[in-house]
């Protein structure tokens, strides 16, 4: 799987030793993106086996203790570990004055740079981050606090080889990446092939969307519209609705209706209050709307396909 | 079990699923004292039923964050759980300004007062809280950063009556107080009864000491001296006796040499290093010293017995 998420944490508020807060670890080709950061995600880092040295960006979406405490045990251990390459924080910009004021308590300097990005509320997306394979992206949310979710698009993939026309035609090494870049190729005999005949259509681009603490927002629908994986928040069953809408939250069933106008391929639902020890019936009535839903439950591996 | 131990974690530096980071509770007489706060103590707390409610003194023993990352997430779920009562904080004077700029990350007022008590570093016991059943006292160690240990003692217990000669001699009740205090008691014929004839020798006194991360350090003794449970941690086998040496930490044996020096009841060894698997080097080690030596793993109980 070269594009999945692993769920660290599911709970809301109250973490039990089921349910650790909120953390999420995107894998696309080997670069981990950590989302939310929940007290002991350190700890669940160790119980899933997460490569955490190839851990470089940690995502916050807004100051919460459930989706936040975890980052002093893991900025600690990473240096405890004696990391040596920069660790990038996005988040809101008051989270940096308390890392920094939490640094001030250590008895030694880090051997690491923080490299601290302060998140931006305005309509619509935002870019984070870009590398050659991907684009991060966040959007405001409607919570208690300013919030943000965060959208991770691949970028267009490049065109597979055809090995067989390859092997055939004998081409040389340094023009395959053209090739899968575009390129057509003419032989030494001025014999014209086109990149189609050299090449398969590439894999589609995928996307996933984490939307975190908010209260039910339609206008996210563009933002993520098509996406192939979708976290939504879930705190509450039917049952809790006005609560929902009291606490800056969303119901199972609400995070269905937004992942059906978005018309997404699958859809996580996460952030479970304490009061359900049994998930079936957000599950359910996710489902009622939104045939693709699924509980996002600790330890959970989700691949994200098109 | 009316006084008694629990641990929560057992780890040092880099915890685990299996070792959180170092946190007890203390039960005496339904008085909860919390000891160290790694991250993730309120998971344990739930994990092991702490009854949080009556939970009003926190100690933390210095600024790793191994021993007080954990402080937060209970600083904010008390508050979620609409605690009223104050919950006073013994610690390290930064650890205040930490909690207050945590706070001010808040989007509510707390509902309930943080007491906040600032540890001092002077050689012998400081007294830090008393009150009609205990003392809690702070002696500093020697370690990388300033840390204390704690000493809890229970104050001298009232002698039992002997309800045979209460019922004999047909008693008032509002005697009894007096009477356990050590009171004589003349009836109505004026005949006396010595204190010795109406009541028992009350139970010793137990007594418990939190020796936290600390080189070794023979200082203690004397302050530790006849107590009945000494947990004082054992982050290395002899094996890594240089390692402790730099690292301002004790070996499992260096811990026993103090348990029998200071002729303690029962020593429990903690704060272990990641590197051992099997913790029977350590108790092993600490045994040829000092017989009644203990693993204090996560979730043991340990009752407080003369």
């Amino acid at each position: 799987m070269d594009f999945s998420l692993r769920i660290l944490g599911s709970s809301s508020a109250l973490p039990t030793p089921e349910r650790f807060s909120t953390a999420q670890v995107l894998n696309v080709l080997e670069r981990f993106f950590l989302i939310d950061c929940g007290e002991g995600t350190q700890i669940q880092f160790r119980r899933f086996k997460v490569k955490t040295g190839k851990l470089n960006h940690i995502f916050i979406s807004h100051l919460h203790g459930d989706h936040f405490l975890g980052i002093f045990g893991i900025i600690s251990t990473f240096n405890l570990l004696d990391r040596k390459h920069p660790l990038n924080i996005y988040g809101p910009y008051k989270l940096k004055g308390l890392i920094d004021t939490f640094l001030a308590t250590f008895d030694h300097t880090l051997g690491y740079e923080i490299k601290y990005h302060a998140l931006h509320y305005d309509d619509g997306l935002t870019l984070l981050f870009e590398d050659d394979k991907l684009t991060v992206e966040s959007f405001p949310l409607r919570h208690r606090v300013p919030t943000c979710g965060f959208l991770f698009k691949e970028k267009p993939r490049l065109r597979s080889l055809r090995k067989d026309m390859i092997t055939h035609l004998n081409i040389p090494i340094k023009e395959l990446h053209g090739i899968r870049e575009g390129n057509s190729f003419t032989d030494i005999e001025g014999t014209f092939y086109s990149n189609e005949q050299l090449t398969l259509k590439p894999p589609k681009a995928r996307s996933y969307a984490f939307v975190s603490d908010t209260a039910k927002l339609e206008k996210i629908v563009p933002l993520i519209s098509g996406i192939d994986l979708l976290y939504h928040e879930s705190t509450f069953a039917d049952e809790g609705k006005k609560r929902a809408k009291q606490t800056g939250h969303t119901t199972a069933r609400q995070a269905a209706e937004i992942a059906l106008k978005a018309n997404v391929g699958k859809l996580l639902l996460g952030h479970f209050s304490n009061r359900y020890k049994n998930l079936n019936i957000l599950l359910n009535e996710a489902r009622e709307v939104f045939p693709h839903s699924y509980l996002a439950t600790d330890g959970k591996e989700f691949s994200v396909t098109v």
